[in-house]
Parts: structure tokens; C-alpha cells; sequence
């Protein structure tokens, strides 16, 4: 039985049936309240319960701690890029931990930017130090993974693609909701990270919709292996996993690409932009963002995420 | 008159004509040490000094700390990556700050690395913080900027071109070997910023030489105000600036990339490292990698970095 942690400006909850319990402890960090095991335990055994639609919920992951995201890791959304699968390596990037906000908080885009993307991912939240040079293995992963929380890894896609390196483009103040809830999962809960469902909707319209199992490129035994071969991880940092197919973004057919390739590069990202300018499913100010992921047997039910987006 | 800040494993100093000064300060962090001004003050002007030779110097920047990098940021280096510097956006990518290393420390190559390569670079090191949205001017941008320090930037590049996000590629540890001193300037000794020249040698060879002046894109001014639109900065955090041409990577000639643009992936890398295996620039088992940063005047001097490269 999965436990479903929230948490407010001043305190952490733990869901229950009779409703949110708050937790006895002092801990202003995740790291922290991940030490307190015992607190979240006893919440969960008796306390006074309060309507969780009571709260005003923050990010269940605070900052500061390390934001890694793993580039294309669904077949599907590589495919719908324009890329083959097979050709994709394990790729991490960083995000700056000052864009995580809250489940219901607003994405704020930035005067500048004019391609403003979704992308729904499971996050992981590691559960205690991982040096570098970590054995992980398929007996050992799970013990350092905390939970998983939803997360929309928010992009300017007209920043990014210029650019290259992904790091402004998803960093932004509110580039990352976290939340509702952080799910925290036994090792044997864990197993069933593969049968995640992720979905998106844009104004009730459904956009991203997959299952993790038969999409998902390198999991997360694959992602902590790579991970630890170079840099450290602590209780509380935050992986992003990757997206499905469904993102606003959609690559232009081989053909046009190779064609384009051969243009100036301030030529060839001034078409495309003025191209991806007809495209109506980048987000818009007073966009309704809406984020499920779970089992499609309730067994594991991350919650749902609603953020409505605002032009600075 | 700058102020040269060296670190030992628990102390700090201030270099005197006399010799280095221990600081008396309990500061355990960059940013600490950067509160004690009054202490580095009194360091300069009294105390016992010992034979800075004498000292056994570690990174003068402490880890945890933001290390936020500018990509291709020199003409030269655009040029000879066979790109146009006109068409550079001003582009930042993360480095774990976990790849800090001191200025005598070994350079320790994963064993998987097949291209190490070396990249020359100013650091700035961050004097107080800069939240989201700060106004950064041609009047304070030298207020945001504690100093200077010489950074190598080192890079595998046999993981950063297939995967093209850099992170990882630049994030193994003692991938960034920082010092030996980190250079207080005040606000008008910043002004010689662009008269500081870069050199690295290999084994006495000198590979990287150019000056600020002439050859950089985006001068800290830019850098400064660009990152303070997406993301904070805190006292201690670290910025590098780019890395001039030199290093081992030279890109191939233009018509060579477009038909190789036109194989498949892992096709296309294959051969292209096939070729650059070569290539006797990249770093071996044993190379001396020495680096110097100052004006050619002497009114700056940042001192001199001596690595050694090991295999793991």
C-alpha cells in the first residue's frame, strides 16, 4: 500500500481514507522528512483527518536540490521527432531546481517566448546518498528511490532548439510542477513502475497518453546505473524520466529537415519558427494543463496535477 | 591591488609579498569566505607568513555550489568548430560540482573515455545573489562578481558530440580542476577583464592562447544578465566563460559534415571517431596539462594550474 504525502506552506500531510493527517515532524526539506519514517507512519495510523481539497498545496519535492532529466526516452516521442530509436544514447540534462512550483500553481511564460511546450513525466525521488561509482544493480535500484511525484517538464522550444543545450529553455521560474503527491513505494511496489500511465490534457483535450512498458527507452535501473557512473545523487534530489509522444512540438518530415540542413542556421530556424507560428497546440495564456499518471488498476494513483498557464 | 585567496584543507590564505597569510576565519564554503572581508583585510596587512610552495592547495571554489557554463564563447573556437560566430546564440549547459578538483590534483579519465579533451576557461565566481529578474547594468554587473579564478573545462568528448547535451560529458570528477587562487577584484579592476590572456600547455607544448578582447561573444555583462532571467545565483557559485580555440577537437570541414549528416547516426559517429582516433591532441595517461590566466602587464595574475592526467 502506496503512501501519499503532501504538503503545505508549514507542515506535511499524509492521505488517508478519513482524509489528510498531518505529520509530526520539523522538516522543512524532502530530504528531511524522508528521515522521518516513523512520523509519517504513525499520521497514517491515527490523527485528526482534514478534507485534502482543504489544502493549499505546495511542491511535495522543495528546492534547492539537483534537478537531472533524461532527454527522449519514449520511442514514441523519439519517433515523432523525427529520430530513430535505436540511434537515441542514455542522455541526461539539468534543470535549475528553481523552476519547480506547485500542482495548482500557475506556469508563468516569459515575455520572449513563443513556443511554450508540455511534457508530462514520472518523477523519482532519490531516497539516500548515491556516491559516485555506486554499483547499481537490478537487486539494488530500488532502495534508492524514495517515491515517484507527477512532473511537466515545461519547455520554450523556440529557446531550446537554437540553443541546443536544454538547460535555459527548462529552467524558468514554474518550468517544473511537482506534485500533488509524492508516492512513496516500497521495493515491491516499485515493480509496477512499468505499467504508469501518463496523461496529459490541454483544456479537457487529451494530448499525451502511454504506458511506460513498451515505450519507455532506458528505466530507471538504466538511468541510476548511468547516473552514478558520474555524479553524485542525495535523499530528495529529482529525476525527470522523459515524454511520450503528444507534445505540441512535432518534427518537420526527414526530407525538409535534410533541405533545411543545408540553409544558414539563423535562416533555418527563422522558417521553421515562422512554420511552428501556424501551430495552435503550443500553450496560451489561460491554457488549462492537466497531468494524471497511475496504474490503470488504481493500485498506484499519483493524483492529478491542474496548472493554468499565464503570459508574463 | 587584487587579492589572491588560496585554500588548504582547513584553512584559508591571502598571498603577501611576504608569503601567504592564514585568514582568520572559521568560513567552510566559498561564500562563507566571501563574508569575511574584514578578516581577508586583516590577513593582508599582518600575520606570519609562510612559503606558499609550502601549502598543500585544494579548489579555492567549494562544492556544493551552482557551476553554470557558457557554450562555444570565443570566436576562434566557433570558427575552428566550423561554425559561424554570427550565428551563436548566447548558450548556457550545467556541470556537477562534483567535478571540482584543485589546481595540482590528478585529472582521472573514466576508463570508458576514448577523446579527453582540455578547454582553458575564466571562471567567475558569483559575490552575492542574484534572484530572478535583477537588473543587471554596465553600472553594477561588477558588483554581482567576487573575482576570478583560472578553470580547465575538461571535456570527453566521445560522450558529448553522440549524446549533444554536454552534462555529463563535462560532469566526471576532477573534470573541472579549479585554481590555484581565487582573485578578488574590485569593481574597477574588473575593468581589465577583457585584457586577461589564456594559455594551456601539454607537456610544454602551448595549445590554447588568446586573449579576452577580440575574441569573446558574450562578456560577463551578457552572461550575467541573460542567467538572471531564468535562474538565481547565489555568493559562491561558479560561472565559466568559454574556452578559446586550441583544444584537441577540431571540427571537420564543412562538405565532410553535410554528407555525413546525411548517414545514419551511429554510422556517422562511428567513422567520425574512427578519424579522431588519430588524433594525438587528446590527453593520455601521464600528459602535464598546465594553465595560466593574467594580463600581459602583470597587474592581474591568477596564477598557474599543473594537472596530470591518470587513466582510471
Amino acid at each position: 500500500m502506496s503512501t501519499s504525502v503532501l504538503r503545505t506552506a508549514d507542515a506535511w500531510w499524509v492521505l488517508t481514507d478519513a482524509g489528510a493527517v498531518r505529520i509530526d515532524t520539523s522538516a522543512t526539506t524532502t530530504a528531511e522528512l524522508l528521515g522521518d519514517a516513523e512520523e509519517i507512519d504513525a499520521a497514517l495510523h491515527g490523527g485528526d483527518a482534514v478534507d485534502p481539497d482543504s489544502l493549499t498545496l505546495v511542491s511535495p519535492v522543495t528546492a534547492p536540490c539537483r534537478v537531472v532529466a533524461q532527454m527522449t526516452n519514449y520511442a514514441s516521442h523519439v519517433r515523432d521527432a523525427g529520430l530513430n530509436p535505436d540511434s537515441i544514447p542514455l542522455t541526461f540534462f539539468r534543470k535549475a531546481s528553481g523552476s519547480i512550483s506547485g500542482p495548482y500553481a500557475d506556469i508563468v511564460s516569459p515575455a520572449h517566448v513563443t513556443c511554450l511546450d508540455h511534457e508530462v513525466e514520472i518523477g523519482l525521488v532519490i531516497a539516500r546518498e548515491v556516491p559516485v561509482g555506486t554499483d547499481v544493480t537490478p537487486e539494488n535500484w530500488a532502495s534508492f528511490v524514495a517515491g515517484v511525484v507527477i512532473t511537466n517538464d515545461v519547455s520554450a522550444r523556440d529557446v531550446q532548439l537554437p540553443k541546443t543545450q536544454f538547460y535555459e529553455s527548462k529552467s524558468y521560474p514554474t518550468f517544473t510542477p511537482v506534485g500533488p503527491a509524492l508516492v512513496l513505494l516500497t521495493d515491491d511496489e516499485l515493480k509496477r513502475f512499468g505499467d504508469l500511465r501518463l496523461r496529459l490534457w490541454v483544456n479537457g483535450e487529451l494530448r499525451q497518453d502511454s504506458v511506460v512498458d513498451g515505450d519507455m527507452l532506458y528505466p530507471p535501473l538504466d538511468a541510476l546505473r548511468a547516473l552514478s557512473r558520474f555524479q553524485r545523487l542525495d535523499a530528495g534530489d529529482l529525476l525527470l524520466t522523459g515524454t511520450p509522444v503528444g507534445t505540441a512540438l512535432s518534427a518537420p518530415p526527414k526530407p525538409v529537415e535534410l533541405i533545411a540542413s543545408l540553409l544558414p542556421t539563423a535562416t533555418k530556424w527563422r522558417l521553421f519558427f515562422k512554420a511552428q507560428s501556424k501551430n495552435l497546440k503550443y500553450l496560451r495564456d489561460g491554457d488549462v494543463v492537466e497531468l494524471a499518471i497511475g496504474t490503470d488498476d488504481g493500485a498506484l494513483d499519483l493524483g492529478r496535477q491542474r496548472t493554468v498557464v499565464r503570459r508574463a
